[in-house]
């Protein structure tokens, strides 16, 4: 597994690199999503180890933002950094620049983490959510730090707002691993203008996603608003956007982009078609959400819009008047699950997601015969990086937490 | 007045243009602030546009976004593109590709402004603030709005919910335009570095800020705290590094950059200063802010911190039981006012003021004769020059508003 920092090679641009030197090379294998997050992890950690020290040269007061943005990024599932690495494997193939830009490509995997750190910070607040990974959300962290230390003024206030505060420190570090992955990578326009568009994405459907919770169920649109936010705010921004980036990072042409994306964006849609599913119907045990979790929040998903559709009216008034209430009894939350169930919605979203899981691994199975895309095919990937990704998409698609 | 949009000349770096063509360039006028103010307004709109026709193309729901920033960005004070600007100048000169590189400065200081931008979002949120600029503060009017358009839930949450979204979108997309502008300007290495500092100093200094505002009042660091969110929040973000960031834009090598935090760094503390006196003692009519706004607050400015110096534990006390209680009466915030005055904290912080002001001008002076750094000379700046950075220090330093 690529461990060692490669040499500093700023300017030199991954995609001239990859472009001249491996034609037609095929890929044998993917490194493991374990060795991978291992990777990604030491590199999250030393970065964040060298800006708390920043911090704490400006106020003994502020290294307590390092440090709980260290406990924060622990524990993490690194789909995104997972994605962008097989991603730059597949343009760059088993080629020998890999191993010299491996450090980069670490960090811009870190830098993704970072940033999806920030949204969870920021979501959690948004939701009042008092638990993230198992552990208790950051603005609660800081309540309850408050009340430890014998802090003045409201301690839920104080929460808030260092949150707020340290998730917007975590996004701009995530600028900042990614700054520094490009003077290993080399700057390219491609990468840049890509991590942009995955940043917007994912914001611009973070506030769809919370203008979809208060609008009347009965309006029109809220079957194309749950696609809306499943697409921006999940399917691109966690599966096919950071393939995307991974392969512009090892200078995947147009054409090759364009093929990632025929994979990525389908398998995307069944990884949140699935996360929604597992927000009614999920095993708290397994889950580590309380059961019907997404019920008592109110969440507008695709699920819930594809149940309304058979739903008589007196129905939907009844859904109306429980989705979004915290306080509903677990034998409320009961009856809406079965309406989700008895009107059709979840054997619709177990139909989507079987489509696009089989949409997504027709693309790759392709890749294995005719090269990611049939005209200009470059990197050829073999039996057992083809058994890899269909491992991880069944498993994105088809997992139980 | 610089408007036309320059060439692109991507990669060809503004530091070597600058290097080898105007050593010793005399730099007779800088452009207005007025001007300025009027170029960089014309870019964020003309960037904010075309960004909102990107929203639009996501959904129909999320122009919303952009029209809530072009909305908030308008009537600024415009200070950090204006010194960003003028940095560039002092560092170019009179040189002839100043206005070639002048679309892309215009860019780098309306990326200052979405920063700011940012920062004031999600700071309104954070102090609850009800109005900003003299129009309702963004969360504010994303409340009003989900009231007018009958939406469901709370009102408040959900005002607060976009609020930070789009705080988070508008940070994005100060990274956007700067990186715009770099296309113009070619990579600096020195200005990304400079940018990343701006931005990790305003953060920290905010998260200082939110936790000296809950350290009891008695805590022995309150002295060093005020005086840290000072420099990080303020005087650093607001003066001191815009002008930074223009010069190294503009090419300057790093005896130039130690020459330019000589005069911007005191200035942005008499500056901050300045702000905290206004926060209490300034004309509600001419600062737009209710009489004593900083006490009902709870801010725990410089001006605080010494006037407990020189106050009894009694008084010490009868402070910290009001300071932050947002329903003080205007007869006990008088009785606040007059123990900052009585205590001498108010003298104590105008010959501050003075002090930093003299620092600021006796440096600048020096530029008029010397150039801007002994010895290695490069730009020297003329007396129409010296009069506009002595009365725009004036200004920040002795406004009344």
């Amino acid at each position: 597994m690529m461990g060692a920092d490669a040499p500093s090679t700023v300017g030199a641009g991954a995609a001239e690199t990859a472009e001249s030197s491996h034609q037609n090379s095929t890929i044998d294998a993917l490194d493991s999503p374990e060795s991978i997050a291992a990777e990604v992890s030491t590199r999250i950690e030393v970065f964040l180890e060298s800006k708390a020290a920043e911090f704490l040269a400006i106020s003994p007061d502020a290294h307590d933002i390092g440090q709980a943005l260290l406990d924060f990024t622990r524990g993490g599932k690194m789909i995104r950094p997972v994605l962008l690495w097989w991603g730059f494997q597949l343009a760059v193939g088993d080629d020998q620049s890999r191993d010299r830009l491996a450090g980069g490509v670490a960090e811009a995997a870190g830098s993704l983490e970072l940033l999806h750190a920030a949204a969870l910070i920021h979501d959690d607040v948004i939701d009042h959510s008092d638990t993230r990974r198992g552990k208790p959300s950051l603005h609660r962290r800081f309540e309850a730090r408050h009340c430890e230390r014998r802090y003045q003024g409201g301690a839920e206030p104080f929460g808030v707002a260092a949150a707020i505060v340290i998730g917007d420190i975590c996004l701009a570090l995530s600028e900042e691993l990614f700054e520094k992955s490009q003077t290993v990578l080399g700057i390219t326009s491609s990468a840049r203008s890509l991590r942009a568009t995955l940043r917007r994405d994912v914001m611009v459907g973070q506030y769809l996603d919370v203008l979809a919770e208060v609008v009347p169920l009965e309006d029109e649109r809220i079957g194309e608003r749950a696609w809306e936010v499943l697409s921006y705010k999940s399917a691109k921004y966690s599966v096919e956007q950071p393939l995307l980036l991974g392969a512009a990072l090892g200078g995947a042409d147009e054409d090759q982009l364009a093929e990632i994306s025929r994979f990525g964006l389908p398998l995307g849609q069944a990884f949140q078609l699935r996360d929604d599913v597992l927000g009614v119907f999920g095993d708290p045990a397994a889950t580590g959400k309380p059961a019907g979790d997404d019920i008592r929040e109110g969440k507008r998903t695709v699920l819930i819009a594809e149940s309304m559709k058979n739903l008589s009216p007196k129905q939907v008034q009844f859904m109306a008047e429980r989705l979004g209430d915290p306080n509903l009894s677990d034998a409320e939350v009961g009856e809406c699950v079965a309406m989700l169930t008895e009107s059709g919605g979840l054997d619709a979203v177990e139909s989507f997601i079987r489509t696009k899981y089989d949409e997504a691994l027709s693309v790759v199975r392709q890749w294995a015969t005719a090269g990611p895309h049939s005209d200009t095919a470059r990197t050829k990937i073999g039996p057992t990086a083809l058994d890899q990704l269909e491992r991880f998409a069944e498993a994105l698609s088809y997992r139980r937490s």
